[in-house]
């Protein structure tokens, strides 16, 4: 359904505008006639005039046709006021009035009420409790807050209207302008993921800025997202790192992963750029605001005094950014301008004596060497440099080059002063040589976002009606975490599994060990023993004519630690020695099957040195999730010992993947170890739970 | 020798006070005359008078006592004027003049040339190439910047006088003051650790800001700042990751050790706060200048709005703070206040519904909560509340208790017009509530400082002529690198160590080995071999009746692969299995000795998973050192392992640290490994590198 004459309605009502100044109602009404030019109809049964303009006593009576409805009536009655809209066919409407999900049940039932209705007659709403919304493109400020923004290209939407009002009032010092501006509310019925799809077609909105306390609809997100990323960057808050409670969980996947992981791993899929903060956002957003990325990571610095320079270099590193090397031929240009006290090198140094015509002459010289991508502009406040000046030679410079500039003209009034003319001339600036450095490494990640080729995840050709029957077998047992048994289901999905022989008895696990030449594995099979090493329940390099012993030795011994433990029997293994690993997943109530990856062992348990991905994962990701653990190198090979195949590793997550999306009913799973050796990757054990 | 009279003068001169205005002699005249109270007497032979005032031709000529020069000539005439003042009696000078170490050898002369007058005649000389001396409250701007500062309690110090200026601009926008401000130039005489003396005792001084490019009596910061920052706060940003350049290391720690480490070793040992930027280091000064560290980490948050609340919480989370739990009597109190729409649990939110009575008393009834150590208060713009207002609740509230309140009135203009009033208040306030609480986490990182007893370094006894002895054992020999055979030194060190019985022949090994009952480990000793586990001049686990082949078997593999290596024989150690862990020393120019300590192997190699400690060493840092390391659950036991004797370790990082304060001709060593067991730590292997 398409958002158009929400953010660019003919005709707005503001139903609930009331006779009382500071009442919500009549402060839309009021910004309404300060801002919009189309026609604005006022709903209120008791009153006939406001502001000048003539009151209906109802939604119905309105004469002209109504694009938009802004509602501002108590809680109670939204609801009829909303379906009487519908009558009216309305198909865009804001419900500012607050009272609903916020307030507890009563409130929960209202908007239910109001998502049937919006359902039903497919309508646009947003809201409950939201402060509203702006459009500056069609003038439209139907919002209670007490400023209207400036004219942008960033859309920004936020779950927190309080947050809204501080940001338009900080936007509007700094001269921050905005496309659309949303207060999202409780999100009854559009959600981000609605605005994203609407404000990536929007050819005003170059940029997407969002604060967001949670995603419900996790996967739509992340396929919405990953699409739209790629021709507009977005920027988000995720705040609110949701307390797991005393979790049940059983496997090592489910004990170490949170929500956060699973928001953390969405954002990456989907080249959603995640902020820590609300500065760190809207620094962010005002230089993808502005510019392209760079052809690079490669940067010039040129700066009037040696200090900031430092700090610009250093943030660089911190940033991942490289100090660019400056051409020779640039470096004589540099030579011809500058006094003998300057460093040529990069960072460019042109010291305090340096005047603004010879600042000019450096940047221009700096942008012409093919070999950096952008350039960090830097100045101290100085008697020989007018920073009026200073920005017009940054936005001329910038005005005949697509190598971005930024700005980091030092001070406080004097640096504020020059704020607003570098942002309308498309120059970001920052106080802090680091801030300056941070945003263009967030410019740099967008290039990388944009350039990056979509990975599909395969779509493995797997024999469906064998894994029914297992999963079946599974059910009708009644057991709802299985173990080694669980080896099969992993094999019908393509997971190689290390020979596992199952006996029941000792002397059955004699004949099989004559199978053997070298030293096998013993591991109970036992419904009630989960941790099994911890009860003795495994036993690892038990040589073939040892088996019968073990194996008795082990039953005695579970049979006092576990008195209550029915026993099966004992799985026998062969030994393979490789990096063990562990491959797990967990059900996020957002975002579905979250994937996790680690070495095993300490570096799980001890380290926490995992990585996460949101299901379907592709191969790409499914790559970079391998790649990114600290203790990459030790599959890689390290220390004289040779690597394992990186290749089937990153196979095992795919695998995991779309088994997670094809079975609802695995709640959680850890394959662990795995154990990757130069030939490949093979499961040596595995817990699975299913849903209740 | 007292710096009183360098921020306190009672008169002035101004060598190079030129006619030409902007000139920088003419512009400290200029701001002395505007800001200084005392005499004030511009020196220049060419001109009679300057603005009103009588001009000298010489220092020498000027009749009343001087207390201070400032002086603004060509460098090259520096040395002779300053002469002249050393023979007038001046004991305080600052050089605002450049053209010394900073443009090249020329330069550098003329700057010795100045220490040692200095030195000669016990002058207090800051400079040269420095911005100039503020002191407010001496009324003094002995500067060339365009502006005056505020006065405040900081006093900061900048080792770049552009970032000074910048910083005036910025201080004086947003209302923040300063006891003294120093801009250090090329530090040739007065340097940090002169001003933080100083500073520490002086009474209008509270906090110490500092913008570092580099520390040169690194030892004498160390033992001065751990005393200074008892009584007064210091932050510092320390700006310029050196290059390391193609270092000769032999030794894992001079590999892995940069100069950054060394900084923020010596930072945490002498309980400085670094911070990243200078944002991040006024952030955290206004709130040190403000506050006394609370009594605890718990946090209550009071907020009229969700959203930031959310913020705000995360942040705790983030920087290391909890969310207080509140008393039973204060939930009920605040049950009195709230309307129904509001969370009375902490985050206590008012929602927009609240106005500023509702705040004044739920921030009263917080306060009172024995349970909680400070709050974080927050609003959002409202028409409901009024900043002003707001304003003056903070500053009441804070005005009764001593429990720190952190304000974060968000907004542009709304909250910079606050922002004055608040400061004065003494009470902080920032934008982002994450900033807020970063801010505040820094104040309980100082009362942690503040508070931590002084551990003093151990002074173990050593016999010294023994030690002496071995030195010259291995300097006649002509090594510069030994191996296996420095385990000796550190024994007399009281570093344990595996018994190794050192064999010239496979005969004498076998003889040897008839004494072990169980397999050991032979090791190649080589002065030219130092890579030994690479080119096979290691062997585990070698059964006693096979070290004659094994002995054999590995010196012609030797003579093989390193043809050139002169083999001495072969040590013999006994197999002891316990963790491994790498203690080793790099000689740091600035700090002398850096200790690092690590868990062996992949630990180190590809984790990187070290910590740092600059000698000497306290029993406590050695403790932290141990601690701070992520795998440092390892040696306390996992996975059904016991840990080792933590103990052990601390005491080998504490001996080492001895060793390397007393001789330093050691410039590199590695004790690697180090096996720690539940009985203790005894070294298995040690690389020494010393001096040429």
């Amino acid at each position: 359904m398409s958002l158009t004459k929400l953010f660019h309605p003919s005709s707005v009502a503001v139903i609930g505008a009331s006779r009382k100044k500071g009442q919500i109602g009549r402060e839309v009404l009021t910004n309404l006639i300060e801002s919009f030019e189309g026609e604005i109809y006022p709903v209120n049964p008791k009153v006939d005039r406001l502001e000048g303009l003539k009151c209906y006593g109802s939604i119905s009576e309105v004469p002209g046709e109504v694009d938009l409805a802004a509602i501002a009536v108590p809680a109670r009655i939204v609801p009829d006021v909303f379906r009487e809209c519908a009558e009216s066919g309305i198909k865009n409407a804001i419900v500012v009035s607050g009272g609903f999900k916020e307030v507890g049940e009563e409130g929960a039932k209202l908007e239910k009420e109001l998502a049937e209705i919006a359902e039903e007659n497919e309508i646009n709403l947003i809201g409950p409790n939201s402060m509203g919304v702006i459009s500056t493109s069609s003038g439209l400020n139907a919002t209670f807050a007490q400023e209207m923004a400036l004219p942008g290209n960033i859309s920004f939407m936020s779950q927190s209207g309080a947050l809204c009002t501080a940001v338009l009032d900080w936007a509007n010092e700094v001269g921050t302008g905005f496309n659309h501006f949303v207060s999202l509310g409780n999100k009854a019925v559009l959600d981000e993921v609605d605005l994203i799809k609407e404000w990536d077609q929007d050819e005003k909105t170059d940029v997407i800025l969002g604060y967001l306390e949670g995603i419900q609809r996790g996967s739509e997100f992340v396929s919405v997202a990953k699409e739209v990323t790629k021709t507009t960057p977005m920027v988000v808050v995720k705040a609110g790192k949701t307390e797991e409670g005393a979790s049940a969980a059983v496997s090592h996947t489910g004990t170490i992963s949170g929500s956060d992981d699973a928001y953390d791993a969405a954002f990456a899929q989907s080249g959603v750029i995640r902020a820590q903060n609300v500065e760190e956002m809207f620094d962010y957003g005002s230089i993808l605001s502005h510019q392209s990325p760079p052809k690079n990571r490669k940067v010039g610095i040129l700066t009037n005094s040696g200090g900031p320079g430092v700090m610009a270099t250093d943030a660089l590193e911190q940033y991942g950014l490289e100090l660019a090397r400056l051409e020779e031929t640039t470096l004589k240009k540099l030579d011809g301008v500058l006094s003998s006290l300057a460093s040529r090198d990069n960072p460019v140094d042109l010291t305090g004596k340096a005047d603004e015509d010879d600042y000019r002459e450096s940047l221009e010289y700096m942008i012409e060497d093919e070999n950096l991508g952008s350039v960090v502009a830097i100045s101290a406040p100085a008697a020989i440099v007018s920073y009026p000046v200073l920005t017009e030679i940054l936005a001329d410079v910038q005005g005949n080059t697509d190598k971005p500039i930024v700005g980091t003209l030092m001070g406080g009034k004097l640096s504020q002063e020059s704020q607003e003319n570098l942002e309308s001339a498309g120059v970001s600036n920052y106080f802090d040589p680091a801030r300056a450095v941070r945003a263009l490494s967030a410019l740099v990640e967008y290039g990388r976002i944009r350039d990056k080729e979509i990975s599909t995840p395969v779509n493995f050709s797997i024999d469906n009606q064998k894994v029914e029957k297992k999963l079946k077998e599974y059910r009708d047992s009644g057991k709802r975490v299985v173990g080694l048994e669980g080896l099969e289901l992993l094999q019908y999905y393509g997971i190689h599994t290390i020979p596992t022989k199952f006996a029941r008895s000792a002397k059955e696990a004699k004949e099989m060990a004559a199978q053997y030449d070298s030293p096998v594995v013993l591991k109970v099979d036992s419904p009630e023993i989960i941790h099994k090493s911890d009860v003795g329940g495994v036993k690892l390099g038990v040589k073939p004519d040892e088996v019968y012993g073990e194996f008795r030795a082990m039953v005695n011994k579970l049979r006092k630690n576990c008195p209550d433990a029915e026993i099966n029997g004992i799985r026998i293994q062969e030994t393979v020695n490789g990096e063990e690993i562990i491959v797990g997943m967990k059900r996020d109530p957002q975002f579905g099957p979250l994937i996790m990856f680690g070495l095993g062992g300490i570096y799980v348990e001890v380290l926490k040195d995992v990585s996460f991905g949101v299901a379907p994962i592709s191969p790409a990701r499914a790559r970079e999730m391998v790649e990114s653990i600290d203790a990459f190198p030790i599959l890689e090979g390290v220390r004289g010992k040779s690597g394992v195949n990186i290749e089937s590793v990153v196979e095992v997550i795919q695998r995991l993947s779309k088994l997670s999306m094809d079975n609802p009913e695995v709640q959680e799973l850890d394959l662990n170890p795995v154990i990757a050796t130069s030939a490949g990757a093979r499961v040596a054990d595995v817990r699975i739970k299913f849903a209740d």
